[in-house]
């Protein structure tokens, strides 16, 4: 079968492999229908991910069609279309049970980083019962694909952990593709404010489409000072940090109002500078996560509603021969805009 | 009346004073029976309290018989004995209606601060309505004292926001006053292990005695490394820093286990590292708080029902006209033992 | 001045009064600019409300300007615009420390009930600094008439009690107009489905405009058999019980699904059967409130933001002088199609 | 091997059955080392559970050794020394993903009531990675014993739904074996009283040397006035039932405190009268729930710490042979005293 391969920093390439076969009693295998390419794979490809080795195939999002269960495998058949989690949860471990998949001690985050990913025509999902979603009727393919990884994260690690609240004012540092997750799933509770930060003004353009209410086309110090201005001096209850650099978790240092909560989502690389010595009197939380995905069905439920509409976040369309020709678009967004692309069979 | 005065850096002086007088309607004169000391007040006489002016009483806790009220106070009225909280609140602006009385935007911590303070003969205490706190018949006088600022201290920003659960396990870093204020109140909710951290081997001792279920005598690395072995590699669900220097707070990043609380009681004067390179994937709380004193009437009830013994804390007792001695004895802790001092009317 | 009197069971009449006066220091005059009627002033007018004497003047919502205020109050002063709270709240005791104004020991709903109301030219009310609400201004004034009770009551007894969340599935049993403002409000949190049931089919195409995404044009056990039919057999996650006797009740817990929560809005008259031996393995919870109005400065947020509009469930409009009429077309409900009447100075 | 059998109401015997053997991929074969009586089995024997067919061998409760595992269990192995879960969860279905493992929609309980159960010298559990729980090094065998079924549902159904906190007062109605595991769960959260209820002497003086704090020997009307005069009228803010009729309900009704919550625990074979004309504005929370066992590990943690002994709620032992002496003494409890009985293999 035809698979996109990390071959070490800098070099990746569409290769012919074998297709997978079950290992496990609780593996399936999946005919992948569509995909996508998340950020992180940038990341890998840059070589900034130690645990994803040259050889991978990588991809952690899409969705598709189950070709084959193991033994153990109870909710599924062959046939089932289904929604693959970016996040492999075993649901036994101490952690499954409180329903932290992310740290599932035998899955977690290893899709197309540990074991090989989606961007391929089959993968194979260990802990397949509790990895992968029943696709409901009547639900467009391409929303689903927004729910394997971008739209838990900017809604978990986000939304929830920021506790938007009906009437609160939030602002999202970083209006990226998970800045617009975080900023569409928001919208679920209402926000009286949802203020938008980022340098690119094309980027605020598509968020105040996306229903923020005020954008700052700024950072660092003049960003912090005009949230300020924007908030009578109040500062937000809720600042999303959605970039994972220094300078945009200070600017949400600057603008979190007392009681506030700074609900990080970035991947960050190095440390950041913590001003305790003004926060520690200003009885404010802040949240780290790596997505759980344990909102999924919430979500599913959701898009079934038409509470929420995931398409609005692709831009760009792919077969999955021309991957590479993805990448490049999804690599160089400033200038082709794109958001998420789809990757087709 | 005699009255403990702040006159600037390193100085102090028993001053005479005149009596203080109702000056809003909101307002209450108290005559204090009991008042002690605080960590905060050697603060403001090193001079790091920008908020505090020379001519200041010092003192923001203490207990006391009603002499006087003005025409709006409804609850009190004089010869109630009452406690009285380090925070004033008013109990009708935002912050007070979400329970956040320490950002009252009319009090706060203002008491021997911003406003004259308990280490007097008397004390005028504003928004007395909400700010005192009727002592319940049969509970020991000691014992209150402790109520009016590090047991809910230690209660509010290390325990509630530290969400200690029963089973959990949990380290305090640093011994002092504060954090065995944090120790005793955490067992409220029957953590399986309370880990105590301090390189001082008699407030470990003391730590023992008050319900730690094991100590580190160490600091820095050595510190976390410790604690990381008693847990089994694991680390720990709410570290406590009750310290407020950066050593302090790192080792609390190096044993919170994925998904853990980081609970800030210490008052930090510099800024800290927060290594977000290797907590962003943890699923991590960060709390900080200035005390709100909100858990008051459930504090008196626990110590009411003798759930929790407040004058283990206590250990020196001094005359009003000798409070310059009970500064020395307090200023001396690591070598005078002491923890808590109650100076008497 | 004029005022709307109750002079006991069926019976009321517009007569003159003199202009209240301020009684104790926490009080404030406000004279009424717009006014309304609610389902409880029937109540009272069927003598059903003991606690309410003849020669009462009704009501207890409205809008108004501060004429004067006593020593005590910090917050307003003559001139100020602002919203009355139907519940009246002293923010010092127990109850109210606690957020649960209803159960204030000197206050909770009171007005137009043992004290005089806003059917009237004044009004004297009671702990003003934390019962009246400032009105922000470019909020129009008709809007938050709706903020006195049927709002907040619509919310907190009905939306959050119920725990209404993104992707629920909620039913609202009784279309009149509290159970349109649970409907409004429950929008704050996205469900997926909102089922509305009532015998009024004018009503439930009310509620389909205001948001309703299906309706149920039944009571008893036919109503609880069309949920389940449009539930798949599952039932609803939040039952809103808006109506006030045991059939609907009843229905509540025929259509709760395990783990599902039944919130009463609904003023009961009589007991009702709870079928435990059916219910006692379900997971399920009860709940009852009076309304506490601690979310009216988060409901004004939202109004001024623009998410909700509470204008909707104004039909009608009459001048004090008419408020005889007023009371006529409110209480045919049925037949005029009222929901809520402005009654203007 | 030797089992208690159901044979029809009133009918039990020993009698010799196959050993059981691996059906599904996801079960486990485990060797009964020791098991206890319920009172639900009493109930069972009384005709009184329809989903019980006769020939069902009872008992949901006990510990074992795995005797053999199927080829999707990956958690255990044979030797593996496991505590039994009374509730069998699949972990994957949308119930158990919620932590309502009692609505697993392939499992709740069934033990010992749809399938064989555990009063038998091997037992089949399925969704075994899910159900049983390893025993840690050190911990007191019969005091785990407690942890299948009785610690949990105190907890869970009474302490967690009861929301017992710190400082509060809490009422058990009913100080039977449940009553009792609810009484010293309760104390994980440090209530200032717990009021113990029971018209049996002797297990109140039981109920106090396990902490109660006051106790009412009366049933009825004599009973709530009693609870109400031991809180100055106040009433309870947890009122936990825990015999399951009518009268004991309507007590926890009469005892609420505005503001509380009554956590029914008893299993209910007809309806009670639920007094809304009187609790609609009390502001107050009725939970139902049949147990999840979620709280097993966090159970299992604070039993290794001795931070509670269930062994106290042992009083008699005998060995399998014996079983039906075993049943006459459980089921003859006011007269034998007997609380939980241990029956080893």
């Amino acid at each position: 079968m035809k698979a996109l391969v990390y071959n070490g920093p800098g070099r990746k390439a569409v290769e012919d492999r074998p297709v997978p076969q079950i290992k496990d009693a609780t593996d399936a295998i999946v005919k992948i229908t569509k995909t996508t390419i998340c950020g992180t794979d940038l990341h890998i490809l840059k070589g900034d991910v130690a645990t994803c080795s040259p050889g991978r195939i990588l991809g952690h999002e899409g969705i598709g069609v189950v070709d084959a269960v193991g033994a153990g495998v109870t909710t599924f058949k062959p046939g089932d279309r289904v929604l693959i989690s970016c996040i492999s949860a075993c649901g036994r471990c101490e952690y499954c049970r409180r329903g932290m998949y992310s740290h599932c001690t035998t899955g977690g985050w290893i899709l197309g980083n540990e074991i090989d990913g989606t961007q391929a025509e089959y993968v194979r999902i260990p802990h397949a019962d509790t990895s992968l979603y029943r696709i409901p009727d009547g639900v467009e393919e391409d929303a689903l694909v927004m729910l394997s990884d971008i739209l838990p994260t900017g809604f978990e690690c986000g939304v929830l952990n920021g506790k938007v609240a009906p009437g609160s004012t939030i602002a999202i540092v970083g209006a990226g593709p998970i800045g617009l997750a975080a900023l569409l799933t928001a919208q679920f509770y209402s926000p009286a404010e949802i203020i938008m930060l980022d340098p690119d003004s094309n980027r605020l353009e598509v968020a105040k489409r996306f229903g923020a209410t005020k954008s700052v086309n700024a950072t660092g110090a003049k960003a912090a000072e005009a949230v300020m201005q924007l908030t009578g001096g109040r500062g937000v209850d809720t600042a999303i940090e959605a970039v994972g650099v220094p300078a945009s978790f200070l600017t949400c240092e600057d603008i979190i109002a007392p009681g506030g909560t700074i609900a990080n989502v970035g991947v960050h690389g190095v440390k950041v500078d913590l001003h305790l010595e003004k926060l520690w009197s200003q009885n404010i939380s802040i949240t780290t996560r790596l997505v759980d995905t344990v909102t999924t069905p919430m979500l599913l439920k959701t898009v079934a509603a038409h509470k929420i509409d995931p398409t609005k976040l692709i831009t760009h369309r792919f077969k999955l021969d021309k991957i590479l020709d993805a990448y490049d678009t999804f690599g160089r967004a400033a200038e082709t805009r794109a958001l998420k692309v789809i990757i087709e069979a």
